[in-house]
């Protein structure tokens, strides 16, 4: 699908590299990009998490970020699989907060909105603040399209719901700030690029990490019988790994087996979790580390 | 967000009990409520996973269907939050191909198609179809939403990708049929209703489960610390229960920590799950069987 991807407008004049994310301008993602990568990074739009992989791959892009969990609505299975599909690794996270803004045209304003258009999530985690008004509620596929639909057609009843730079982006005012129910409303981003490593020199100094705690992530399948799932995670748990999540993937092959994504405290190349990973692979098969890299707190 | 719901409009004439489902007229949940309760239930269209849930709740609906499963993208945690965070009980599961149809308005070809529409999924499971065209992708937010758009806005340039149900019920024609490039495509949906049970009685006979293998989906917490996972799954092992997945959902309270939803194969009342339960209690907190049932194979 990289027909609709812009990437030929990505590369400015003076050689930035560009950093790939999934959606459009005004999203979240975007953010999260400059959130890791510096208000100066080129922040570069790809229809879906495959083309956004696909192009650091190529190298059109150095690297790229992508959801991973979103702290209310938890993991966002299609971005990982992109991620562990392609052979790109997690290279660092960036956890950007969530910030509901209702937004208008110009001359729009609380009184003039009957309607209100976001992304079905964005509806959901600002049920308290539209429960009191009333209106009709518009499902759109994301945030910023919708600011974008709104900006190109401008009508006093209708809101949307986005970001700030959303707003700014495409012209908005802003009605009613930070309108989320909880206000512990998080997304993780994982950094991904290639394994030699070539393209993100290009890229510049990677903003976190220094002394910061690692994570890693980890790809494994087992067979399919009783306890065959916990004889494998013993391999964490005997050497003391913490594991901080887990999830069935489905494997591709197979309808209805799975493969697993895990989520530790430690760096794959440093004891205890060096060693854990030897045994896992006794323990496994398809064990594939996805990266480790300093988290994100 | 129950005020967009059409509840209203659910209750037939002959009082048939309605079904909920999310999405609208056309979608794939509304053929799976209808590959389970038959071609003459009353199936009720709500516009998210906690509305769907509520309206059996209050009593609106006797039963609502939600997938939970798909066999390429896995896990709709969305979903499965909905059914945990409510009062109900899963009471059953149905499986449903997913078959994709190229969709295009009265005087439409393939040769007059310019652009294709539909839910990002989708449009990613027919990626190697759509890749020899060269096409324009839009992104809709559902497959019923978008053949519903090209109806309301007849275009010969564009087509929508979506289900037969849907060409039916908007007046599309089929470009070309079963378009998705893996056959193994399938929703796992599934059938949930009031604890008390009363409700179900008014659903009439349930299809499917004389004789089928019982599953249980469980809910339930560990502390975080190294090794608690491992120790709380080995209820299940040490008593030769075979777990078929595993997915982390955030816990709502506490940011990154989260609980564990589980499938396991057995009845909750029936050994050894019944055992290897009580020995889950005393490893765990928050337990919570969500449901013992037929399982759909």
């Amino acid at each position: 699908m990289r027909s609709t991807c812009c990437w030929s407008g990505c590369v400015t004049a003076d050689r930035r590299p560009a950093i790939a994310y999934q959606g459009e301008a005004g999203a979240y993602s975007e953010e999260a990009v400059h959130g890791y990568f510096g208000a100066g990074a080129v922040a570069c739009p790809a229809p879906t998490f495959s083309a956004v992989c696909a192009a650091v791959e190529s190298g059109e892009a150095v690297a790229a970020v992508l959801p991973v969990e979103n702290s209310l609505a938890g993991t966002v299975g299609e971005a990982l699989d992109a991620i562990a599909r392609s052979g790109l690794i997690v290279v660092g996270e960036v956890l950007l907060p969530i910030r509901h803004q209702l937004l208008g045209v110009a001359g729009a304003s609380m009184d003039s909105v009957r309607s209100v258009m976001s992304h079905r999530q964005a509806l959901a985690q600002c049920e308290a603040f539209l429960a009191r008004r009333g209106w009709r509620l518009v499902v759109a596929e994301d945030t910023a399209g919708a600011a974008r639909a709104l900006a190109q057609r401008p009508d006093r009843a209708m809101a949307v719901i986005a970001s700030s730079r959303a707003a700014d982006h495409y012209g908005l005012r802003v009605l009613a700030r930070d309108i989320e129910d909880a206000d512990d409303n998080q997304t993780r981003f994982a950094v991904v690029a290639r394994r030699d490593g070539a393209s993100l020199s290009a890229a510049g100094p990677l903003a976190p990490g220094s002394g910061a705690p690692r994570a890693t992530l980890i790809e494994f399948e087992t067979r399919h019988m009783a306890g065959a799932l916990h004889h494998a995670l013993g391999a964490f748990a005997e050497a003391g790994v913490s594991m901080t999540r887990i999830e069935s993937r489905p494997t591709g092959r197979v309808r209805w087996q799975y493969r697993f994504l895990v989520a530790v405290e430690g760096d794959a190349a440093v004891e205890p979790l060096r060693g854990a990973l030897r045994e896992l692979r006794a323990r496994a098969h398809g064990v594939r580390v996805l990266g480790s890299f300093p988290a994100a707190t």
